[in-house]
């Protein structure tokens, strides 16, 4: 994707960032790439400690398949991302992080369902019904969506158990919108982080802005790639009756949405330290310009 | 189902449970049926409230068209009684009371699926995807299952967090699993109604055994009872590979076998006031002893 024309080049809110901010250390010099792949691999960790091969093994099979086909692991980078923002360390967020992914994995699995939207890609593998078979799909989606929570109340240490409450109750309200799992991933990490009410509720607005933002940039994607360049089968939401930002205000409002999104987002980052918001600042431009 | 010719009828067991028990007050003056009737329709009346027809639509629709078809609120009954077999108040216990008979209900849903059971027929109406669509019933399921979760994170009350967390670690292990899930509705009561460790580990086993005896029950009324007596399609265990108790051991080891697990169970209960074990002693011989 081309995001040349828009007015959230990294260079600009660079400058904005540095303009709003308390902390006048030169953000880009935050190795952004190198924190994902760091996160991505400690999430990758945790994620296939969390499910073992056991009885029923298919079903298992079937939910390490799809929960360790690769992906991002953006919610469980915002959840550890926003955790940290608030001064909580990397391990307070972990399980809320793996519990991320794993409802997500599973809201995919049964997406994919020939009854829903009948894909037969996901990141450029054969989807879950495809390998295994359909019934395999739906347990092992219902499975991933019951360990998420198992994971969180098991699993959750040194936090005290009214802010793991207040994190599930949050995050399960938003189970089945993708766009407000993005959101609660950040409101849970600064929940777990122990940021206060005013923090939460600015890591809150901050994560509406990209909840927003990523649908926005998914639904570009899905009419400006390929299903080889996306890793799944593109062009769907056109021909079928979902409504889309594209189809709604047309591709290049839907372009200047994104942009305005992403500047309002990353205002909200200027009430913390600027070393600290160092990472969503990025993941905000990542997700604002990822290709698939 | 005759269960004449079996050891625990209800007489018998009475007596049982009065001579194991400190407190000789009559069990047989219990009004069980009233007990059930009135914490049934407390039951039905929360469910309604805690489902509201709500964007979206359909699927809300939906989870309460299943959610709300009757049934005998089982598990959420042994829920209760088992708080207040600790000494717990019924409200304590309601919201998980709920969400139970949310992740019950989504797991019918879904196991009545084309691709999974395909059961044409639930509680004597036609099943969720039937009426709505395939699609719908997925996704009502899945949408269930995350607000059983969020249920009781949001609206328990006057329970330390702890108890709570303790309480979603203990449900959220057991979702799958008809029998484990019977045995989480009892040890959850008993954690939300603030038992002491050696409560919670005697009605562990009263549960296991409940929870087996719930199984073994309903496979022995598949072979004995028609479609139009059990509200549900009758045989469909035979026919398929499924593995049952009458199968493996017979129809009369099996009613044995029952037999054996009701006595057990009962015996977990005499180190509780007798008044207060009354329900959960007759919810056993009523699960025994049920017909559909």
């Amino acid at each position: 994707m081309n995001f040349a024309n828009l007015s959230f080049k990294q260079p600009l809110l660079a400058e904005d960032l540095l303009t709003i901010s308390q902390d006048k250390r030169p953000l880009v010099t935050f190795q952004f790439e190198e924190y994902l792949v760091m996160k991505g691999k400690q999430v990758n960790n945790s994620l296939d400690e969390a499910v073992h091969l056991q009885h029923p093994i298919k079903i298992h099979e079937a939910m390490r398949y799809s929960l360790l086909a690769g992906g991002k692991r953006v919610r469980p980078i915002l959840c550890i991302a926003s955790c940290e923002l608030v001064g909580g360390d990397e391990s307070l967020a972990m399980p809320m992080a793996c519990a991320l992914e794993m409802i997500h994995t599973a809201s995919l699995i049964h997406d994919d369902l020939p009854c829903m939207d009948n894909h037969d890609l996901r990141r450029g593998k054969p989807t879950n019904h495809k390998v295994f078979s359909e019934e395999t799909a739906v347990l092992a989606g219902d499975a991933l969506l019951s360990l998420a929570f198992e994971h969180i109340a098991s699993n959750t240490r040194n936090i005290s158990p009214d802010r793991v409450v207040r994190a599930i109750a949050e995050l399960s309200t938003t189970i089945g919108s993708q766009g407000l799992v993005a959101e609660a991933s950040l409101v849970c990490g600064a929940i777990v982080g122990g940021g206060n009410t005013a923090d939460i509720e600015r890591v809150r607005k901050y994560a509406r802005c990209i909840g927003l933002l990523f649908q926005v940039v998914d639904d570009i994607l899905d009419v400006t790639k390929s299903s080889e360049e996306l890793g799944k089968t593109a062009g769907k939401d056109l021909v079928s009756n979902k409504a889309t930002y594209p189809k709604q205000m047309g591709i290049d409002k839907a372009k200047k949405f994104a942009s305005e999104l992403m500047i309002q987002a990353v205002g909200e980052l200027a009430y913390f330290d600027a070393a600290r918001g160092a990472p969503l600042y990025h993941l905000a431009n990542y997700i604002a310009n990822r290709e698939n």
